[in-house]
């Protein structure tokens, strides 16, 4: 199969200037706030999506340069296969994160729930659809014994 | 911002032919199945992912070849951004999709909940998490109206 080539779309700043600095409960957090920009000719690609409580922000995890198959998670210290943790040392290092949407401005949509770091490349932005991405009884591995009772660790991603 | 050069991981086979066969509510079938045929070197990066109901897949849009930066989405006859769409014809052509895991076989994972055509080039697999995926008080623009009580169109997505 052949290469697949991509360019960057925009950028993302954030607050959170190392993978360190990013608490796991930075995707709970409503009080932290990054912006994406867009490259000027994409601004009319934007129009409707304030009508949207989330997004979907699909990323390149420009920080890692090793690839992985399996890796210990943040949370705990057991091996897993690289397709179920989401490392950013994987095959291609897309992210992916959902985010709350607060408001657009001209190439610059405002948002919370902030999982990356800064300058962080963007390589998509889509409308979270209740309806097609979220789920209900949903089994999530090796990650609800560290979930349990709603609670969130307050460790950092170490992303 | 440089180019970003990415290989397929895989490839996704779908009863899907055509882009024009797969139905909207296809997303939400758990009788039509699919599978995704991972390389034989990513075998060991699938391991622990059999534990989590869903996963997240990231794949090339490969029938596209043009790029909108608005468009008319499947189910209206209205104009929108195109990253308030799902549109294949987006900047980077890359697709999203939350399926349901049935089960995995050595290099491949079966899924329904499919709305992939046939010979998709994967990119990703994520393990879908609920507490990062799932989001409660969703406002999904545009198509909120299209989703009343419920119901589902029974036309084709038109990808």
């Amino acid at each position: 199969m052949p290469q697949i080539v991509m360019y960057p779309i925009g950028k993302i700043y954030s607050p959170y200037k190392k993978s360190k600095d990013i608490p796991i409960q930075g995707r709970f957090k409503d009080d932290v706030e990054a912006f994406i920009e867009v490259k000027k000719k994409y601004i009319k690609g934007l129009k409707d999506l304030d009508k949207f409580s989330h997004c979907i922000v699909i990323y390149y995890f420009h920080k890692s340069n090793k690839i992985t198959i399996k890796g210990k998670p943040f949370l705990e210290d057991e091996t897993h296969g690289i397709f179920a943790i989401r490392s950013p040392h994987r095959p291609n290092h897309i992210g992916f994160s959902v985010v709350k949407i607060q408001r657009i401005e001209g190439n610059k949509l405002y948002f919370t729930q902030v999982d990356m770091i800064d300058r962080t490349p963007l390589l998509d932005i889509k409308p979270y659809v209740k309806y097609f991405d979220s789920r209900e009884d949903v089994v999530s591995g090796w990650l609800d014994k560290h979930f349990q009772n709603g609670e969130i660790s307050d460790k950092t991603i170490i992303k």
